[in-house]
């Protein structure tokens, strides 16, 4: 289905009001700013994108899998003005849509992927919508479709204030161990821009300035010979042995290696049947540390303990689909503005039954897990990266060694709630969730806004980015020429 | 399909014929004995059935979902005559057929599942039909249909010479580790049943008079909490690593456990996603000994490995579809008819195009792994159980404790090959096998006969019987009231 | 050997002009401050100290066999006019040595135990004096000689002044691993003490206020029974099996408990023949977090672990000599004095002669490992207690529960240089170590100064002390009864 | 001291009274043979060898330690009149002593090597004679005394018929792990030797004709880098880790090796100090199967899952001290005439004393364990060599492969009591294993007498070597060179 133009303001204006009752603080109260107008665009459509994430998250597609997530996407920028490039860098679901043109060049990075087996209903306890299905536990429905918000809204703001520059909204799919960024890149897809904006879903409201683990993954086949395990198993070499040496293997590493560091595996291909020896067998593994450069080493070592499994067991080993993204480069130019604007754009509050739903959640979490529910209300002092920190990994730190960047974590878990889990999924498909995706939405906004009118702070911002890669040099693990993995949530 | 015994008799005639151009030897210099009818019959109805043997090869369907095979089989009773009761003991694809009445009762054991990721073309080098699709690498399409040649045979050589009795076809699904006869055991499908004939796809032929390891099997399914691997890897508890460490321990195990033992198993579950401490793991494991209490030894010990696996890992364990089959007990008394019929039938020989093609499917074998061809010409001299003998296990095992057993074991296989691989597949699905299985449905019908003529031969088997038992209790370990496990191949 | 008053004298009276000769520029350009007298006295002494650290180099004693260590140092503040009790709390090494009466009660620690392996000559490469035997790697020959020369310069100012209050050294032993401090603490040792001053080698001149890691350790001693192992081994069970189990266990525990946490273990029973089935076998494990709540939390998983690696291999566990140091709580009072008087005291500059020395013995140290010469002359800024930084554990930390306790850290070790290593032994064993022994008891004497004259900084020690532990509970995980570990060195 | 022969004799007429008092049956109803004259010259010199194999249970000495015991079974010998060359094969306690001269040269194996640990009064419970002491488990202290009896009584009896041919007596030490008689091999000792007699204390009374499983043996010696294991875990490689890799390498290993292998393995380091990460470890480890050349390929695999855990660690591996014996080879000629001598020299029978002390040992054993006490009495029936029996390994394998070798297993220990334990070292210090060891000189001394009297023998002897020998080469997997590990039981 496509939408005209005309629907969509038609719609937008209905948000308004829509918008006014879910978020009646938010939009009535707003002190007059320079940032008014943009603030004001984003609030108008924000309960048309709350819906679009909502659907999205109904969609719960996995990782190059998204079809319909980026197809709507790409309708709704399509609709709104921009011009859209589909099914760039041999991925079929990433995009670009631009408008505007000449620089300076602000992109905002939308993700909409889903993660396995955490289908969840909106409800406080676990229930899911689908067993074993897909659910947006990393709050990826917000994240695409509060970027689209904030991209929509400044297209709007540029047109109607004739602002010169190239506005872009990067499609980009399967960042949940897919590295599709990362090929989006060597694509050329961001060579000609000058900053970067992002935000992702979290359970507090802060500038994301650097950080994050760099990773890289693999899986680990291993080849054996098949044999009857009860007739002959002296015939058989087992590949599963190999794994679980393998396995071992990594363990014992554990103790030295420094500090901060995280291995992390599944075994993906156990053996067929337990009467017959596996000649097959795959173990699939991430490694991540704050810097590239010590996983590096970490990284040469596991590569020794699977070829020290092989010539334990006589299986050989085949290591495929090599991922991998660098950490997170912090801005501080950047950051110093995103922190001002976060500020000024505020945190949210939850309504009597959000808070209800909110302290029913908690009661799920492990002892000490539980955050302070009005923490949604406050923003959090500019921090440097700490490589002691609790973090995941994203391929915007790919990005972030190719071009400045600076984003934003808002509240859209409920405080205490982390990624990956039931309670993100359950916070992500619900108002919760879309109040956190419209602080990001004005965040960004405002800061690529800022952007446009300012051309010293892009000065800054690439003054910045030099200083940061000085005796760094960016190198993804993943091999030259490999293809995207399309298929790597297919096994 | 329904065919009217009209036209089942007239294609039997045209197999004849055919039988003839595939069997010359066999058929034309058959030597006059007193069995001479009961084989001539037999040889009539060889090659309809070395048909139907094709048939169920193509089908290859596994276990507890041989519906194909079953119906095919039940067709041709039917057709012959027989009175058919399917889908027993709460299993869709187990029959009875039964022809005759009175004493003495004498059944023979059909079976018709396939193995996963056999498929294979008859080819004499690796070639599969379907990728990862199963294939008949046992031969339970010939042992189904030759057993079925054999009933058939018998009901006519009954019919012609008015012999009383009850001569029954068993009908018993999922051999291949879902224990089918054990369910119908306990549904009390073999109360009445005096003796129990039985046989094997083999690369020998010999008389098959007890042996075999006992078996059990379980999966063992840990419970742990799950947390982002990479945020926070100390809120989870893994339940792969409780798999892991299950599999260490039983690794350690082996050392101290009596010869002959057999353990393995595979990795079923292995975690979801790498990013995630996974909450639930699984490891299937077969345990084996020649003798059923020295298996019920081993198996309290798996069972506290298991256990301590979980203690080590702050996990729970779940021991789920826990299934077994005990040892083949000998009957000296049927053996010794047995070995005087397989003696009288003897052994057959390859034309050249099947010896060529044996040549070339043994340079596919290890090194020294190839048999002598001439072999299937001859019969092995009558063996008593061996415990140091290389084996495997069989729900016929279950049938003997509970009813005198005897059965045969005859050269479907080129000699060398070993069951549960592509060249047994490729064997089984061409003339080789199927003059194997001819030799097995004689010597069937040949003993059954015999058993029908001779009260004393019942007698002594029974007599026999209770002597094997003496100081033993029959004993499954599958728990009481277990449904079987219908699902057991569909993860 | 008795030495006479007279003759120590005599012989410190030498030992000015030695320490002249050693520290010229620390002796002759001191700049006029409060705290001349005391640190003039410390120099005058010093390079009587400086021999008495060079004996206890040299007999190298490990813990609680530091007879002749202990004895000497006893001797000497006898000598000094301090009255001894020796062989205090059970153990035959441990001795307080007390001058003055009434209040405060300044206490100093002393350590003297060696570490085994560690012989090391004072050469700048690998040399062991005799192989395989004990070394003072961490340097606890000079901390207690360094303890002792601020003692006995104290006691001469405490004379001459006729300073009221009550000064104890502490002559603790075993501190690596045998807790003596803790049982010290059990004997009511500390009991009346205001104030505890320490203080250790290192690579640095720092305050050391509070930190480290709180340790658990104990020996896993499990029980099998032997057979043997090529006639019988399924009658063995093997308490190897369950020490590779437990280790094994141990490390895939790593995952997941908090950052920061070590555990490390070795195997000191590894079986006696390897015909035998090993029917004891043990495992020496230690496990550290700089919070002592967290690693009880980690310790009772340990425990389980145990039980499991029991429960798999059907043996039995004896959990034994239970040892254990909580962290250092810091205490700010005292810290900020400690600073000032540290930064008054100043570092200390290599000759020509020991910077060549320092020069070459940094070659030995891995790729970056070595640290800038300079900084031995330099005082570090006040830190607070860093759970990321790398840190040992210490039975101060006990003592840190129960008493007001605040310590330096000064550059003994050439810098780069780790506890624990033929480096550190080497360096403890020659001048290099020796100044920096010097500048720690300057630092300790001017501190217990300060003390004995200001009871306004007891008060504000006691008030932060009862700060620190607000809503914390000294536990230490050693059973109560349970006697000093005397024999813990002789396995 | 020396004994002079008139001496010697004298002490053996005392000894007649004894022998007739300890085994009144044996002495005096004797029923006239063939080998009446040596039986009875091996009776009344068997009370004063039961003595010295007392003396030798008492020192007890470990291999290549058997100071004592060598020098009084050469002091006996030398006393008797045989020449003895001491210290022979660069093995201090290895001697050769000759009698006679010509041929045929008729060899006797004696060893007199003690296993740790197993120290143990002559009591039916547990009671070690000295803690942790090493005591005669398996008996060598009746294997030396009772073969230098044969010798003696041989050398006694070729001198009364003035019997041509050469006699000797090969004192073997280090049997036990040591490969002593490899060396000796290497030496050239048996270069001349037509064929060698020898026996093993056992719980039965049965020609020993071949059998026994080859062994393999090295110390694997990890190097890594040693590092505080709190401070810089991450700076050390730890040769432990290896250690525990090899290790469940080796289990994994288990499933996948022909039935019957035996591998088993203890650790001789695991580390120094729990704070240190270890920068050497070792793993001990034997490696048997029944044949030679199967356990050739099972070593390799060991050997490369040493490699492994090296490669895995980044540690290196040094293998050590590699030991081993081949199985050994059956003669049938030889085993002919052995079973018909030891039908005529027939068991024996326990006192009541005796008995009573069997039944209270028995009582020890595991369940199922005890024998039948009254099988002393009797002789097995010859068996061919069982690679599915239960079998140790032996160096007397080399010598089979050398010479053709013939043995006597004798009940010397109570039967149901298995070599190696505290049961055997009991049995072997009191009369109830000097009986048995009375029964194997008999049975050698027969044997010998039969060779020397008879060349066809001999030549018989010499063609069934070469037949057993066909297609096979003897290789040791000693390396060329190698000297003898004099101190393999110092660790």
């Amino acid at each position: 289905m496509h939408v005209r133009p005309a629907k969509l303001i038609s719609s937008m204006v209905k948000g308004i009001v829509l918008a006014a009752a879910l978020f009646p603080t938010r939009a009535l109260c707003q002190q007059p700013t320079q940032h008014q107008q943009i603030l004001q665009l984003v609030d108008q459509m924000a309960a048309h994108f709350s819906a679009t994430s909502k659907t999205i998250w109904e969609y719960a597609e996995l990782g190059y899998q998204e079809e319909k997530s980026s197809a709507l996407l790409q309708r709704e920028l399509q609709t709104a003005g921009f011009r859209v490039q589909a099914a760039v860098a041999d991925e079929p679901t990433a995009f670009v849509a631009t408008y505007g043109q000449g620089e300076p060049v602000v992109g905002i990075l939308g993700e909409f992927d889903a993660l396995p087996g955490l289908s969840q209903a909106t409800t406080p306890d676990r229930n899911p919508v689908a067993a074993d299905a897909p659910g947006h536990g990393c709050g990826h429905n917000l994240l695409g479709s509060g970027a689209a918000l904030a991209a929509v809204a400044l297209k709007e703001y540029m047109e109607r204030n004739h602002i010169m520059g190239t506005l872009r909204y990067y499609g980009t799919p399967a960042e949940e161990g897919g590295d599709g960024k990362v090929y989006m890149i060597r694509a050329g897809l961001f060579r000609d821009v000058d900053v970067i904006l992002h935000w992702h879903p979290a359970d507090e409201n802060a500038v994301f300035n650097g950080g994050m683990l760099a990773i890289n993954s693999a899986r680990f086949l291993f080849h054996g010979v098949a044999a009857h395990a009860a007739l002959a198993p002296e015939r058989g070499r087992s590949a599963l042995d190999a794994v679980m040496l393998m396995g071992n293997g990594i363990e014992f590493l554990r103790e030295h290696i420094p500090n901060n560091s995280r291995i992390h595996y599944i075994i993906t291909n156990g053996g067929a049947a337990p009467n017959v020896v596996p000649d097959t067998a795959e173990l699939y593994l991430y490694a991540r540390h704050p810097f590239s450069a010590v996983l590096g080493g970490i990284w040469d070592r596991i590569l020794k303990i699977g070829q020290g499994a092989a010539l334990m067991t006589e299986t050989t080993l085949d290591v495929r689909e090599v991922g991998g993204d660098v950490n997170v480069l912090p801005n501080d130019a950047l950051a110093k503005v995103a922190q001002r604007n976060l500020e000024e754009v505020g945190g949210f509050r939850y309504t009597p039954g959000e808070r209800h739903f909110a302290e029913d959640l908690l009661k799920s979490l492990p002892a000490g897990g539980a955050g302070e529910l009005d923490s949604t209300g406050i923003v959090q002092p500019l921090r440097r990266p700490d490589p002691n920190a609790a973090a995941a990994s994203t391929d915007v730190g790919d990005i972030s060694w190719n071009v400045p960047t600076i984003g934003f974590r808002t509240a859209t878990f409920v405080p205490g709630v982390v990624p990956h889990t039931w309670q993100a999924a359950a916070s992500s498909g619900m108002t919760i969730g879309q109040k956190g995706m419209i602080v990001a939405a004005r965040a960004l906004a405002a800061t690529a806004a800022d952007l446009f009118l300012d051309r010293q702070l892009v000065r800054e911002a690439k003054a910045d980015f030099r200083r940061q890669l000085e005796a760094k040099t960016y190198q993804s693990v993943i091999p030259a020429g490999q293809k995207p993995p399309l298929n790597y949530r297919k096994k």
